[in-house]
């Protein structure tokens, strides 16, 4: 789609500084900025990249605007305008309704006329899928899952049985919903499986990550509220309840009953215990191992810097003497 | 399924204090219970929603009977027998058995009359599959794979060709057995894929989480004893060997060759590097690396405490000048 | 296959030093060695193995030829030599070609006649496979996929639309190449989703292991170059750039817009931030957690000691007043 700089600035509700008739149909980084090309600046990091754009616009905010040697579009949230803009640019083909001939559909599911089914994807008994949802290929549905409005299984996807999917979600490749949760009690020294009786419930305009497992709930359901972002190979473990527009990203270990709240992130790699809480507006940085829960709002952090191996060598194993030497020095500092 | 007090207590061999009539349907949370429905408490932290249980009954171990304001089944281990209630009060149906039309089973595939083969799965030449299994939908079994009685493969597992897997195992969703273990050999400066020639063989009674992975041996099988218990997001590498009964919880990574005991537990997002050997009744604490052998039983952990981050970030960078700190004291010590 | 070890010494290029004459037909562990099987000997921790193995071989490198009671094969490289050896001993079996009656190939997808497309795996329109290419059960290859000359997936693999696979490469069951990266704007406390508008590309030689996952760029192309070889459940976000020849074992979580050298090594669980960027020939240790750029080639690490349980709570809760500690010991410096 083809966008002069006026139609975009004026549909995306910003100030436009320079040529209004410059014609937009496509976007690119700024480093390789090119005719017709939008670009956006939002990390400061590439703020070299600006002075020399190819682009034919930059998405910026003010502070950088007299840099740019290009027309600017002005944005307090150059990031979230930059994806708009990418919306109109590149508008979404209708999609497709109907139900492919490879895929199989049980005469007791609802699939809404709206609705797309894939080839190779499998639909059980009792399964309600809502208008407007796109089910990709090799998807597996289980009995009386329900899927609302607009939502999206992009490939390979599994839900199990009973789990209930909100509108406008998006499931990625691989990702498994409502597996059994890792409960076992043990009796002499064997494991024996506790059912798991629960289920799972994911709010409307969530995302879940390619690979990743959200176990359903033993007794109670584990939650997704709404605008929960999670990406790929992340696992949540049974009756987690994950509070609304929280983000997690890849390689998060969320075990079972922890409650996490509002708008909180967990960076990559993030290992949580189970049940814990934590309060809303916590941020965790990489790696982090939380094994208690956190009351207060604000950044937490934990393990070790990198070293070059011959110094972590030397400093890790000092780690193992940290009690006896805060002693030495107390014991230094009686005798003084 | 509806049953007496004194019906549970009989099935369950334990003693009832209270009313044998009341009638038992559903389980709930002890802090949700209601009418006709069974409750437990196991872990102490939930004592607190005793005294003000709904719960018909509440399976507990005698110690906090008397606090109870309902009739209570007497166990010195709730976990599993609650886990056996749950069994009584909600039977599980008949499973089916046939091959659904859908299914694509090879002629020289062996798949006993009271095994089912759901939509989507596809079973490969030589591959027998035993009494009771249960193929879920989109599977994938591999050529000679041997699948015993009453095992399960829940939905889109992938168990390659040549795998044995014993009797009552349960194969959770995304599960791969018998992939390829990361074998290399480096030649001026490229890697060279060694031929990973040895299988997988799985014992009686294992889970094997959602999305986990168990490689396939070099030369020697990769081995995982009975009732070995593996929850989602596991990586296990090639000729890797679980002593019977051990139970490993999400996103742990076995490299190559490590030898891991019986009746052991490694908590979430705990690594073991190769080649290693750890005794039984080794418990290893979540996220902990383990980099050495392991030859006495105990509990074992690595890693940092959770900080608030600014606090983190002063710590952290002196871990790096930790050698110095302890000579520095020694010199003191000395000077004194 | 059976070969002389005369036949066998000629073909590998390596001396020989016993009996030529001798006839092999299978390879085996050196502590498992028996008549007929070619053994060998790469890590020096097996040398105990060497004195009393049955193998009727063994590979090994000259210094330890003297102590071998049987025959041997004189390599600098013996693992590689053994790895070319079973190549030998175990030719593969003629790949099929053709395309199984219950696989779905779109009309518009061009498979070459060569290539081989198993059953349940459905390739949409655009997608381009070359000769020899081997697609096993229950693969999704999306709209414009390209996949290169000998090229093998394995089962249950997931290559998204516009994805570009070099020749010979290997994807692991369970594999996604291509699913959206991790990109979103805040927008008051919400989250919206950064459309993603680049590709993966993924060059020749190279192994994607089993349930590992490959983002799609935002704008540029995520980039694998030739040789990289990736073991299971890994993650590469979107924007990466790995380089040739480098190596990433399992579990690594790799942040967006990372760029990794050539012939690096990433060990298991290592954990990279985004946007930073690491030169050729740096390995990265076990776990550790990378949180800038590398600009000089080693060996670097992160992390702490395992330690039994007791002896870690006294020492890792002293972390968290090691800066305190080192001001003490500065102040009792100047005091002395």
């Amino acid at each position: 789609m083809e966008l002069t700089l006026a139609q975009l600035a004026e549909q995306l509700n910003v100030e436009l500084r320079g040529d209004g008739e410059v014609r937009i149909s496509a976007v690119a980084p700024l480093q390789e900025g090119r005719c017709g090309a939008l670009s956006f600046l939002a990390n400061p990091k590439y703020r070299r990249y600006l002075k020399t754009t190819q682009a034919a616009v930059v998405v910026l905010s003010g502070q950088y605007a007299a840099e740019s040697p290009v027309p600017v579009l002005v944005s307090d949230n150059p990031y979230a305008c930059y994806a708009r803009a990418v919306r109109l640019i590149y508008p979404q083909d209708a999609a497709p309704c109907g139900i492919h001939p490879a895929a199989v559909v049980d005469l007791d599911a609802h699939v809404d006329p709206g609705a797309w089914i894939d080839a190779g994807s499998i639909i059980a008994a009792g399964a309600r899928i809502g208008p407007s949802v796109q089910v990709g290929p090799a998807c597996v549905v289980g009995n009386d899952v329900v899927i609302g409005d607009g939502s999206q299984l992009v490939a390979r996807v599994t839900v199990l049985a009973g789990s209930h999917i909100g509108k406008r979600v998006v499931l990625h490749p691989g990702a498994v919903i409502g597996s059994d949760g890792f409960g076992m009690a043990q009796i002499d020294g064997r494991w024996e499986k506790v059912p798991q009786l629960g289920s799972v419930r994911i709010g409307d305009d969530v995302d879940i990550g390619a690979n990743t497992t959200i176990d359903r709930g033993a007794l109670q359901d584990t939650i997704i509220e709404a605008g929960v972002k999670i990406d790929n190979q992340v696992q949540v473990g049974h009756n987690v309840s994950i509070g609304a527009h929280t983000a997690i990203a890849g390689c998060v270990g969320i075990s079972g009953s922890a409650r996490i709240g509002r708008h909180c992130t967990l960076a990559g790699g993030v290992g949580l215990v189970g049940h814990l809480e934590i309060v809303d507006n916590v941020h965790i940085t990489a790696m982090s191992m939380v094994t208690r829960s956190i009351s207060k709002p604000g950044t937490y952090s934990a393990g070790t810097p990198l070293m070059a191996n011959p110094q972590w060598r030397r400093n890790a194993v000092r780690i193992k003497e940290l009690d006896i030497l805060v002693r030495r020095v107390s014991k230094l500092e009686k005798i003084r």
